[in-house]
């Protein structure tokens, strides 16, 4: 009956990849869900992001429809409660649950900017505390700023005046609560609640991604806070996720593994099977759902690219495996994006398999880097741009140097000279038909500017997404794709952490970068993603924190000498790259 | 083997009650806990009290014994990591959990102490904080007091000035989190962590009801404050307990059951078989030992003694139940003391024997009165000093009304008469020789002031112990104590609410009190906590909001007309007395 129900899934899943999520999922969330609309696009590292489709749950066609006016009703009556938080009320919370997932988007939006307004911070009250506190004396010797206090004056203080501010902090804190933490709080308590908090949360975002209210903003901010809390490691449950598992929790699977979709039954077995490993964080409160699940296979070497670890290779015999590969992480609520469960898991995944098996000794990841193109073609683009305008300006005004600051060669002339070749060889094999290319003009620009022209060619291949099926293309663009893909991980910031949501995860939580893979991931999504590529991180256990802290604390990112050689010796390099693969590597 | 280590056990708990919580229990805390030395004394209601022995773990004979240097050195070392809370610090902070397991008594408190003082609030940023917000000007619109805002204008107002505020709060918020905050959070997130707060809460308590440090009391509310929200109901696994659970589990259940111990495996077997469920909450956190656990047992009737449900009658053939009667609550960590778990336990239990078993439609306690006596004989000492001291006044100075206003006349004089006759009854049956009676001061006292002698002979008939053993005694003293205790439990309050804790627990639940049950408990604890005295507290499935919200409201409590008749009609009373039992109850 199991393996009845999975194929019934994967029959839906095939036929229909973007079929929306049914109103009865989320008017019942104990009910299984059906795969999101679009498949949450994530790698594992970050939660799920809010599709933005939350509307789509059809709820405007909902047999039961309830006013928002009703519904206001519901929350303001689940307000006038007793202040020391001892509920009652379970009837009205239950009511308003499923009066508020009857709402349209728009019934849904006024709810939310209702309840992150009227049941604000009571300021009025803050403001009198905080005039009562700036109006007691701060006597120097309890400011705990003051780190060469006498031991005995403190414990003098302590009796009297320390008291004071304790009670007075302690109120602060209460005041400072917004109203609807209250609300939260009884939401969270209540069969069923945390999983409508994280519904309400995805609103929120989806909301947040059209228009900023700051209202709306503080809300969300605060409840992801809360959500953080309650979702802390200690309260989640990590499961073995078998072959022998319920069908309703391995259709989960299904529907939400995000970085490598499940092809089949067959598909699915393997990874549950000899050589493999599937765990997942389940919570109490929302049973039978991971909320976050990781895939490992276990392998004789860190794998170089995601076809052998899926479908090539027959799996590795359990007791010769030296190396635990964590191959995909897929986070399963919208609504828990950027509430980073993955770190935790990772930890306690490696703790699992290190007691188990003591003859693996490598942990290492084979990883997506779903910025790289989006980062490297608009800075083809622009550099295109820009030097044209510079050719134009020599043109006019025979002046140079205009512009010419901003102007960055992103290939190195020996590059140059291979796509150049690669692509003439490639437009004479007559392969090169579909895509528009004006020949005269490429074989025109060879003389005077190739640099421009050769970015332009690149550019063309690029976003052609032809590239990948002529094996000269390939080989000409792979020299410089790795050496930007090298820049792009370990040089590339933002707010000093790596610009890469993937590579900014495992960094953070104590990996090093080890190894660029070439043509690692052939399919569609990873070439358009990452022109193929795919990055091992490893987890060194005597390392993982001291990495991460240095990385934490000053951006700094550990990698091999295989990586940093992209980068270092750019015409030594340029000459070894045909062979990267096995240069320095640790592996 | 399960039934072989639990005979172990119980073999000996009956040998040793009192034997030590052992040391390596605490240092590893994954380990099934032997019994704690004093069984923790609660009554399933309030979470577990602190037992005030923490040092017994006998830590200063430990084998791996660290010094309070080193323990403050990993605690700040545990400090030093960057602000974005992304953990590394696990070795640290095992470290940390083993060390401070291998404390003395004083070394914990010594380092309490320094966690509270050197962690605290940072009192010149909160400052700072605070006057950067008192400086912005607070616009009437914004403010959320104000109700009858035009719409049109918030949303202006919201671009600007609102952002600002919720910035400063959030940064206030953020400020007046003490800094040890962020050391509990890492603590919780850490395997075993959850467990070691515990601890931590459990030795502050014992510290605490040695001396009143301020400091350690803003230390343990917080920390109290943050175990609610991790023990937050959502994050419980509801379990239900049987026959076929671990014996390490089951032997918990032993250890810990603290209202009606568990007697020998034949006692745990029955109460764990047909006609009969336990349940328990479990944490992941802190697996295979339940936080708090409750017993009930499926009956025809609601139950008037716990004989009759523990060891009485055969057990009611479940189809033929009408009746859950909840008979036991226990809690078994001392450092949840006053998380309330229990109130949501009562509740996942009713729901689910609804669910499960649609006939049983009455669900009723039977419960202990644990303050009664503890409240009574104060009152009549202090009563029999009073008229004492009237009388000395009257003989000196024959003046009238001196202190009078303080008398209180506990007994009705049908209560005098019926205890006089029924002592003089059993000073001449002889039985009364173990106790020290002066006959002919009785003889006398009948002629001239009967009631303070009366008051006095009940006095030492209750706290001599012996009353029970003779049925005209018992007889005699019936109708003063069923009705005292139905004043004790109905008026007797503290704050507006039930002073007994037990009354307040099921009041504040939601339950209404039903009926007194003489003779309910005759173990020793029964007759000295309570005189034998037992409660039944009904939860109406359709009032249970209502009763739970009208007692948080005002206090008002929710009883029977049988409770109210003990107090309404006192003359009536006096004389229906020996039949209370039948009159007007519900059951």
């Amino acid at each position: 009956m199991k393996n009845k129900s999975l194929a019934i899934l994967m029959r839906a899943r095939m036929a229909s990849p973007t079929h929306p999520v049914h109103r009865q999922q989320l008017l019942h969330p104990d009910r299984p869900p059906l795969p999101p609309q679009v498949p949450i696009p994530i790698c594992g590292f970050q939660g799920a992001t809010c599709s933005g489709d939350a509307d789509d749950d059809g709820s405007s066609t909902g047999a039961r429809r309830v006013s928002l006016k009703d519904v206001k009703e519901l929350m303001r009556a689940s307000f006038s409660i007793p202040t020391d938080k001892t509920e009652p009320m379970d009837a009205n919370l239950e009511e308003f649950s499923q009066a508020y997932l009857g709402l349209s988007q728009e019934g849904r939006r006024e709810l939310l900017l209702g309840l992150a307004r009227d049941y604000d911070v009571n300021r009025a009250r803050v403001c009198e505390l905080m005039r009562q506190y700036l109006s007691v004396e701060l006597p120097h010797s309890i400011d705990s700023n003051a780190a060469d206090v006498n031991q005995e004056n403190r414990v003098l203080e302590d009796g009297g005046i320390l008291a004071v501010f304790y009670r007075m902090e302690r109120n602060l804190r209460d005041a400072l609560k917004p109203m609807y933490a209250g609300f939260f709080e009884r939401l969270n308590a209540h069969p069923g609640g945390l999983k409508l908090l994280t519904v309400l949360r995805a609103d929120l975002l989806s909301q947040l991604a059209k228009e900023n209210v700051p209202s709306l903003r503080a809300l969300e901010t605060y409840l992801k806070e809360k959500l953080i809390t309650w979702l802390s490691p200690a309260s989640l449950e990590l499961h073995q996720i078998t072959w022998d598992d319920s069908a309703s929790l391995l259709e989960k699977i299904v529907a939400y593994e995000a970085v490598h979709p499940i092809r089949n039954l067959l598909d699915l077995k393997r990874r549950l099977s000899e050589g493999h490993r599937c765990f997942g964080y389940l919570h109490p409160a929302i049973p039978g759902e991971p909320l976050i699940f990781i895939e490992v296979a276990l392998l004789k070497d860190v794998a170089t690219s995601i076809q052998e670890v899926l479908w090539d290779s027959p799996p590795t015999p359990e007791f010769e495996a030296t190396c635990a590969l964590l191959y995909s992480i897929s986070a399963t609520q919208p609504g828990l994006s950027g509430i980073n469960l993955g770190k935790f898991l990772i930890k306690r995944v490696i703790h699992l398999l290190r007691r188990d098996m003591p003859h693996i000794s490598i942990f290492a990841t084979l990883s997506p880097i779903p910025g790289y193109m989006h980062w490297l073609l608009p800075k083809f683009a622009s550099q295109i741009k820009l030097s044209k305008l510079e050719t134009e300006d020599m043109k006019h005004f025979s002046e140079k140097g205009s512009g010419s600051n901003f102007i960055e060669d992103l290939l190195l002339p020996e590059e140059k000279e291979m796509i150049l070749s690669g692509y003439l060889k490639w437009l004479q094999s007559g392969t090169a038909s579909e895509i528009e290319f004006d020949k005269s003009e490429c074989m025109d620009t060879r003389e005077h500017d190739s640099g421009k022209d050769v970015m332009e060619i690149m550019y063309k291949l690029l976003t052609s997404r032809e590239w990948n099926k002529s094996d000269i293309l390939s080989e000409a663009l792979k020299p410089p794709l790795l050496r930007l893909c090298a820049r792009y991980i370990l040089k590339e910031k933002k707010r000093g952490k790596a610009l890469d949501v993937v590579a900014n995860f495992h960094l953070q939580n104590g990996s090093m970068i080890e190894r660029l893979n070439w043509m690692a991931d052939s399919s569609d999504k990873g070439i358009e993603q990452s022109g193929g590529i795919m990055v091992n991180y490893v987890y060194r256990l005597d390392r993982i924190d001291e990495y991460a802290q240095s990385y934490l604390n000053t951006g700094h990112i550990h990698a091999s000498s295989s990586l940093h050689q992209y980068l270092e010796d750019m015409f030594f390099l340029a000459a070894t790259l045909t062979d990267e693969c096995d240069h320095g590597s640790n592996l």
